[in-house]
C-alpha cells in the first residue's frame, strides 16, 4: 500500500472516524487513499479554518481525535486561528499537512515554506516525515501525542513522495497513558483548606465540567459551603437539567475582582489560576484576591474527575446532594425589538433537550449563561482561545460527532464573517445546526474597549473600524448563497417563531436576529 | 504622543498612505491613533486575509508600502496565506501586529502565542518591540526592511503597553538603498552568450516586466533573435497595447519541457531559474533543458531594468523596435454555453483600456493570457505564491491604489471562497472592481491532478473532495449578502452584456459565469 494509505489505516485502527479536509495537489495520495479506508469519513471544508474548527468541535463532543487534511504552509496557516482555540480546549486534533516532495524542497517552488515554524505555536507535537518507511509510525506517534492527557494538537508534515511511496503496512496504535492520578497529599491539602472555612472556592475547568466532575464538586460544596465557578471560556461545560448550578468567571478583570472578592482559598480543578484576558493598565495579570491562597488539586493533564471525587470523600460529603428538578423558564412573551438580553433569554427558553450550544455570541450573549442554567440538559462550548471565527466551524464538527442532537451556534455577526464557509459544509452534510446570528452590525467589544481606554467618542477612522453597517451584511442572502435556508427576525415574536421552526428542521438553518441597536 | 501615534507618524513620513486593518483590543491604541494621523487611510477588512491580500495588491500597483493592522497570533495567522503571495511578489508590506502587554505575557492568557514563529516563514524581517522608547525606530526599521530591494514583508509585533506609552515623537525615515547596479561583466557575459546564437532566451520576472524592462528586452530580441518569456506567476506584468509580445512559462512541467526544448542559453532577468510548481515522480525539479546554460543577468534585488538596457546596448540593439499597433480582437459573437476559452476571450475582448486584471481564474483562465496580448494596455497580476484566495483581496487593494482604473478580478469559484469577505470592503469603499467568478463548481485542478496521478475515475470520497456542486454556490446571493450587486450569466450573450454593464458601473459588481461543465 502507499504511505498515504498506511497513515489512514493507522489512524482508523486508533479510532479515528473523520477527516476534515481541504486538500491540494501535494495531498493527492491521501485523497486517493481515503477511498481505500472508508471507515474514515472525508468531510470537505471550503476554507481550512472550517476544517480545524470542525475538528475541534468534533473532538470536544466525540472525545476522540479528528484528522484535518491541509495543503502545505498557506493551507495550514488558514487553519491556525481555530487550532489556537483547539489547543486551549485541549482537543485531540491531528493535522496531516502535505508538503513538497523531499527531493523538491530545495527548488524553493512557489508554495514552499517552513511549515514547522507555523505549526509550533499551536501544536504540542510537530514532526516532518523524512521517508515513506517512517510514515506509518509517524502517524501513530501523532495520534498518541494528540491523545496524551489532557489532549492537544499534533501536526504531521507529509512530503508528497512519502505519501506516494510503497510501504509494508500501517503501524499499531501506541498504548496510551491514562490521566495521571492525583496524589493523596494534594487531595488532603485541598480538603484541609476548604473544610470549616466559608471563604473557599473551587475553580473548575476541563474535565471538571463533565457531569461526573460537577456532581463531585457539588458534593464538596454541600459539605464545606465552598463556592464553585468555572473558567471563563470552557471547552465543554455540561449544563442544565438537574446538574448543579455552577457560576462562571466574568470576562473583564474589574468584574472578576468583585466576583472573587473575599475568597481566601481557591482550589484549582482542571483550570489554571484566573488571569486577565488582556493586560489593562493599573490592573494585575493574576486575578486571585491579594492574600488569597491558590492551590492545585488537579492540573488539566491529571485525573480531574477522580480528584474531585476523592476530595468529596475526604471532606466527608454525602453520596450526592439531592437534585432539585429545574422548572423551565417560559420564553419572554413580551413583544418588541430585540435586545441582547431578550435574544439570549429566547434562546435559553427554546433550546431543546440535549442541545449542543456553541457560543460565540460575544457581547450579545452575556445574558445567556445565567438564563440557560434552567434550560434542559445541554453541552455548552465556548471560545477557549479567544480566536474569533470558531462558532460556525465548531458547530459543524459538533454536529458530525452527534448526529442525534440539535446544535445551536449562538453567533455574533462579526465573528461569523471569519468562517462563513462552514454553512456550505452544513448544507452539504445536512447537519442539524441552527445558526442564530446576532446582528448588531458592529465590533461592539471594540466600542466598549475604546470607551474603557478613555475614548468614549472615537474619531471617524476609529469609528469606521468598529462599524459593520456600511453596508449591512445580509445573512439571509449569505446563507442562501451557500445552500442554507435562512430567516430574518427583527422582533421577539418573529425570532421565537423562526427559532422554533429552525430547531424543528432536519437540516441547517440560519436565523438572523437584527438587534435594535444594530449599526450603532 | 503615544507610541502608537509615533508608529503611524513614522510610517506617514516614509510615504505610507493606507492601513488595511482588522484590529482587536490589543491594537486599540493604534486604532485611536489613526484619527491623529489622517494621511494614513484606515480600510477595514472583515477577515485578515483580505487585509494582507489587499496590502499586496496595493503595493504591487502603488509601488509603495502598505500597512496591515492585525490582532495577535490568530489574527496574524489568518493573514499568512496572502502574505505568502506577497512575499513571493516582493511586495513591500508592513504588518503591525498587536500583542499582550509585555508584563502580561507570562500570564499565558488565552490569546497569547508565539507570533514571531508564525511570522518568520512569510517575513524577511521580524521584530518584537520591547519598550515604548524603541517603538518609533522599530517602525522606521520595519518600513526600511519592507522597501529594501526587491521589496518584501516586514512584521513588527507591538505589545499593547508599548503602543500606549508616552514617547518623544516619530523616527526619521531610514535612507533607502537603491536597487543594486549590475556589474558590467555580467552584462557582457549575457551579451556574449546571446549574440549570434539562435537558441537563446531571456526569462523575465519582477521588474523586467515593467514597460521599461520589456522594451529593453524587445530590443535584445530584435538584435539577437532570442526568445522572451515571463515567469509563470508574475507579480505584475504590463501587457497589451503596443507593448512587446512576451510569452509565459507554462504551469505543468511536461509543458515547460516542450516550451523550453532546444534552448541552450537561458538568461535570467529578475526571475529565478524555472522550477516545477510541484515535484512529480519522474520529472525534475529544475526545468532548464539538459545541457543548457543558465546565467543570471540580474537577480530580483538588482537594477533589472537598467541591466536589460545595458544588455540591449551591449548587443548593439537599435533604440527601440517599431511598435506594431495592435488590432483589438472582436468578442466571439457566437452564442451558446460558456466554456473556459470563450469566457477568457470575452473578457480579453471587453476589458477597458488601463484595466488591472487580477487573475486567479485557475484552470478556467488558461486561454486568457494569449487572448489578452491584443487587448488594450493593462496590468496583469497573478498568484505569485500559489496560495489561493488572493484574487478578491488583491483586487481590493489594487483598486484602492488606482482609483481611476477599472480592476477586473478574473476569479475561480473555489479560490473565491477563501476570501469572499473582500466583497464587503469593495462595497464599503465603492471600488470599481468587477469580479468575474468562473463557476465550474469543482476544484478542477485537483481532478486534473488525480487523472495525472493515474486515477482517472476517483472513488466517492476523492470525488466528494473535488466537487463543489452539492450544494452549488450562488454567487449572486453571496455578493448581495455583502452589499455588492451581482448578475448571473449562463451564455456568451448574457456574459457579454453583464460584463459590459459591470465595467461601466462606478462601484463593484460580481458577474457569475456558470460554465457549461459546472459540477462535473
Amino acid at each position: 500500500m502507499t504511505g498515504a494509505e498506511a497513515v489512514l489505516r493507522t489512524a482508523a485502527a486508533a479510532g479515528v472516524e473523520v477527516c476534515f479536509a481541504n486538500p491540494g495537489t501535494t495531498e493527492m495520495a491521501l485523497v486517493i487513499a481515503l477511498d481505500h479506508v472508508p471507515s474514515i469519513r472525508a468531510v470537505l471544508g471550503l476554507f481550512e479554518g472550517v476544517c480545524s474548527g470542525a475538528a475541534d468541535g468534533y473532538a470536544r463532543m466525540a472525545r476522540r481525535p479528528a484528522l484535518t487534511l491541509l495543503h502545505l504552509g498557506p493551507g495550514f496557516a488558514n487553519a491556525i486561528a481555530n487550532l489556537h482555540n483547539a489547543r486551549r480546549a485541549h482537543s485531540p486534533v491531528v493535522n496531516l499537512v502535505g508538503d513538497q516532495a523531499t527531493w523538491h524542497r530545495d527548488a524553493d517552488a512557489p508554495l514552499t515554506s517552513d511549515i514547522a515554524s507555523l505549526a509550533r505555536p499551536v501544536s504540542r507535537w510537530v514532526r516532518e516525515t523524512r521517508a515513506a518507511s517512517q510514515i506509518a509510525q509517524d502517524a501513530a506517534d501523532a495520534i498518541a501525542a494528540a491523545l496524551e492527557p489532557p489532549g492537544g494538537v499534533a501536526t504531521l508534515v507529509l512530503p508528497s513522495d512519502c505519501q506516494e511511496g510503497e510501504v509494508a503496512g500501517p503501524a499499531k496504535p501506541t498504548a496510551l497513558r491514562a490521566a495521571r492520578p492525583v496524589p493523596t497529599e494534594r487531595v488532603e491539602a485541598a480538603a484541609a483548606a476548604l473544610r470549616g472555612r466559608s471563604n473557599g472556592a473551587i475553580h473548575l475547568g476541563g474535565a471538571a465540567l463533565t457531569e461526573r466532575g460537577q456532581r463531585a464538586a457539588a458534593r464538596v460544596r454541600a459539605a464545606t459551603g465552598c463556592r464553585l465557578f468555572s473558567e471563563c471560556f470552557p471547552a465543554r461545560f455540561e449544563r442544565g437539567g438537574d446538574l448543579p448550578d455552577v457560576a462562571r468567571l466574568p470576562y473583564f478583570p474589574e468584574r472578576v475582582a468583585s466576583f472573587l472578592e473575599g475568597l481566601d482559598i481557591i482550589v484549582l480543578a482542571g483550570a489554571p489560576e484566573p488571569v486577565a484576558f488582556f493586560g489593562y493598565r493599573g490592573m494585575p495579570s493574576r486575578l486571585s484576591p491579594p492574600g488569597s491562597r491558590v492551590l492545585t488539586l488537579a492540573a488539566a493533564e491529571d485525573d480531574v474527575e477522580g480528584a474531585l471525587e476523592a476530595l468529596a470523600d475526604a471532606v466527608g460529603a454525602l453520596a450526592a446532594p439531592t437534585a432539585s428538578p429545574t422548572s423551565r423558564a417560559e420564553p419572554p412573551r413580551a413583544s418588541g425589538a430585540l435586545t441582547p438580553d431578550s435574544v439570549a433569554s429566547v434562546l435559553a427558553s427554546l433550546q431543546p433537550d440535549g442541545a449542543i450550544v456553541v457560543d460565540e455570541s460575544a457581547t450579545t450573549g452575556l445574558g445567556y449563561f445565567p438564563a440557560a442554567a434552567r434550560a434542559p440538559r445541554h453541552s455548552f462550548l465556548t471560545l477557549t482561545g479567544g480566536s474569533i471565527g470558531m462558532g460556525p466551524a465548531c458547530a459543524t464538527g459538533a454536529a458530525i460527532a452527534c448526529r442525534d442532537r440539535v446544535v445551536i451556534n449562538f453567533q455574533g455577526d462579526g465573528g461569523a464573517m471569519y468562517t462563513p464557509q462552514a454553512l456550505w459544509t452544513q448544507a452539504r452534510e445536512q447537519l442539524r445546526v441552527v445558526t442564530l446570528i446576532c446582528s448588531n452590525r458592529a465590533y461592539r467589544i471594540l466600542q466598549i474597549e475604546s470607551a474603557r481606554a478613555g475614548v468614549p467618542a472615537p474619531g471617524p477612522q476609529a469609528a469606521s473600524l468598529t462599524e459593520l453597517s456600511r453596508p449591512p451584511l445580509d445573512w439571509v442572502h449569505l446563507a442562501r448563497g451557500m445552500g442554507v435556508p435562512a430567516t430574518r427576525a427583527g422582533s421577539l415574536e418573529s425570532l421565537e417563531d423562526a427559532l422554533r421552526r429552525a430547531i424543528a428542521e432536519q437540516g441547517p438553518h440560519v436565523v438572523e436576529a437584527v438587534l435594535s441597536d444594530a449599526g450603532r
